[in-house]
């Protein structure tokens, strides 16, 4: 059998949790917290299995969960959306991502995506039979450079995929930064995809720059996200996309087709939690800063330099101090011998720059942050 | 925005189920029990939460769970399996069937459906740019024309998607029908994929002819199973593909960048629960059989005709004595004026024959079975 994905193997996220477990390494590598989601959000989840709601939910989402939705994004970027027609909810936010790309990318389209891209976006492009177009993010800032973008549209040009804040780096985009963006593609056909699973995770009072936001982004933009992310649950695979109603209607097509629906009791719990408790969403940005800043302070001792984090939850460091290896080849040196599993860079671009950085997660509790800074203190 | 699926509006099963809870109809027709998955499930599932089971699960699934499915399948169908390259746990089968297409279906590809095929795999064919190829399953039997599948196959062949128990009509295949197939395939790339949701759902003592059971189909198939059909808990989106280990780890490309992983906690469960209790699917044909027997009895006062059940948990009737309405408009008929959801058989063909049928879910208690016998004795 010929591979479809010539390109693919096994996700550097699965790849690094599995050494990490081979050699009882400490785990900043795939992103999770190890911590635990809120006991009441857990306890609905076993209430609503008490109450029955074991059998499919409705395919787009159980009602009160897109009202919930359509409420935090109009309280936090004031942009109304109608949880009918214009929101729907996923397996998580990698389904949101495949099937927004799936619903409207074509064969022989292309998709500009930024590097380093976050290792989901173009296959799911080239299932499509489409080209990722790979931009890199500028150095050091992992800023846009957005003459690079309006020299690399074509006719072809079907979507842009914008992730802020950014996995694997940090940055932020800012305002201006999504004037650039609504100016390229006005007067085009261009969709945009924006990947905002972090956008709870802002650092030093910022605030989000959501495309919804600008009401003429928002009007042609997919916008997907990820209770995983936002409520310590990444393995509950609960995430959404909300998108203009003939977006969502093409992204629901896919949608029911891909996966149908998604875990019914954690749909129920989710409606409840937002309604009762949205200053979990609230707090979430003090919260994840004082763990940035705890961690930081643990790894100055270190000989990595620590790179900026306006947001998410990753620390990016450069290890030149350390070893001239390869990005791949350090990563796994230094889960073996470090004790201590991160992401290499490497496998996130089109073509690596060959720096010398790695990517740690900090959504850690303190007893982890530490022992993972001890053991890269010594290196 | 130009549709990629011209021909896919809202799938029936949620337009059925939103009219049911509109018109307070007995709901009969999206394939779901209204009885509860094993108490000491729902437990483990909470019991995990509380262990912290709740970040994400390998994408590829839990290995315990992977090797019970593994001892299943030898037990049953006398078929080996390594839990580490041929078995990979998805969001529901829906994600299953999606994954396998995408993973070997190429533009320009043709895949057999045989109709009436349950509705979401052309939307699947059609996304990779391939072609379905329909046959109509022989009437009244609901079985296959071998000749017919022989005079389709072409150099682009690519696939072969069978259903048994199927899905709507309840057919199953016989032993005889997997030589036909074997011989059809053999010395050909066509792969098989094989729908077995129902696969512990047969009646009066028969066996399921699974393509497990088959070594040389064995070699070259996909067999996608429920744990939402045999646990009844369709809501918690569980189900698996099994497949030799070079068509798992394309089949692996695919799901890690369409779902990555399924929720967690329920994983752990049915490791738990599958270990100890493996009674449970064995005795669910009894189970099922009670059921359907039972339901069959109370609408023989009615005015349809009974076709007959072989597996699975619907029963097809034929409404010809009630009206000569096209079945759609009978459905929609039947559920406001009748009090009865049921699902037409005209959306699971490419060209309808026209037939006067609907299909009836039984997987319900006595009082809803009740209920709805009583309204379908009114007709
Ligand atoms: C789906 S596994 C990867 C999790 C993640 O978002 C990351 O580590 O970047
Ligand atoms: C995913 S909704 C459809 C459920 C089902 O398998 C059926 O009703 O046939």
């Amino acid at each position: 059998i010929e591979t479809k994905l010539p390109k693919v193997g096994t996700t550097i996220f699965s790849v690094m949790s599995q050494l990490a477990l081979d050699h009882k390494a400490v785990n900043l590598g795939q992103g999770f917290p190890d911590f635990e989601p809120p006991q009441p959000l857990r306890d609905a989840i076993t209430r609503a299995m008490a109450e029955g709601r074991n059998q499919y939910a409705p395919g787009i989402g159980l009602q009160p969960l897109r009202e919930q939705i359509a409420l935090k994004t109009e309280r936090l970027y004031g942009h109304k959306l109608d949880p009918n027609t214009e929101v729907t909810v996923t397996s998580g936010a990698t389904e949101a991502l495949f099937a927004a790309i799936a619903a409207v990318v074509r064969a022989g389209d292309e998709v500009i995506v930024f590097d380093p891209a976050y290792d989901s976006y173009e296959p799911a492009i080239e299932l499509q039979g489409a080209r990722a177009v790979h931009i890199p993010l500028l150095a050091p800032s992992f800023g846009i450079d957005w003459q690079r973008v309006r020299d690399a549209i074509t006719p072809r040009t079907r979507m842009i995929l914008i992730n802020s804040p950014h996995n694997p780096t940090g940055a932020v985009l800012s305002a201006a930064d999504l004037d650039e963006l609504a100016a390229i593609v006005r007067d085009t056909e261009i969709v945009v995809l924006s990947d905002e699973v972090y956008e709870h995770i802002v650092y030093d009072g910022a605030q989000h720059e959501s495309v919804l936001r600008h009401p003429e982004l928002a009007a042609r933009s997919f916008v997907v996200s990820s209770f995983g992310k936002t409520y310590h649950c990444t393995g509950w695979k609960l995430g959404y996309a909300v998108a203009p109603k003939a977006l969502s209607a093409e992204f629901r097509k896919v949608h029911q087709y891909l996966t149908f629906c998604t875990f019914h009791p954690a749909q129920v719990a989710f409606a409840e939690f937002m309604a009762s408790t949205p200053e979990h969403y609230l707090e979430l940005p003090a919260f994840y800063q004082e763990k940035r800043d705890r961690f930081r302070e643990l790894i100055k001792p270190s000989r990595f330099k620590l790179l900026d984090v306006p947001g998410g939850y990753f620390q990016l460091v450069d290890y030149s101090a350390i070893s001239d290896k390869d990005d791949v080849a350090f990563c796994e040196w230094m889960v073996k011998e470090g004790g201590v599993a991160a992401i290499p860079l490497t496998p996130f671009y089109d073509k690596a720059p060959g720096t010398h950085y790695l990517r740690l997660c900090f959504a850690k509790s303190d007893a982890t942050m530490e022992a993972a800074a001890e053991r890269l203190c010594k290196l």
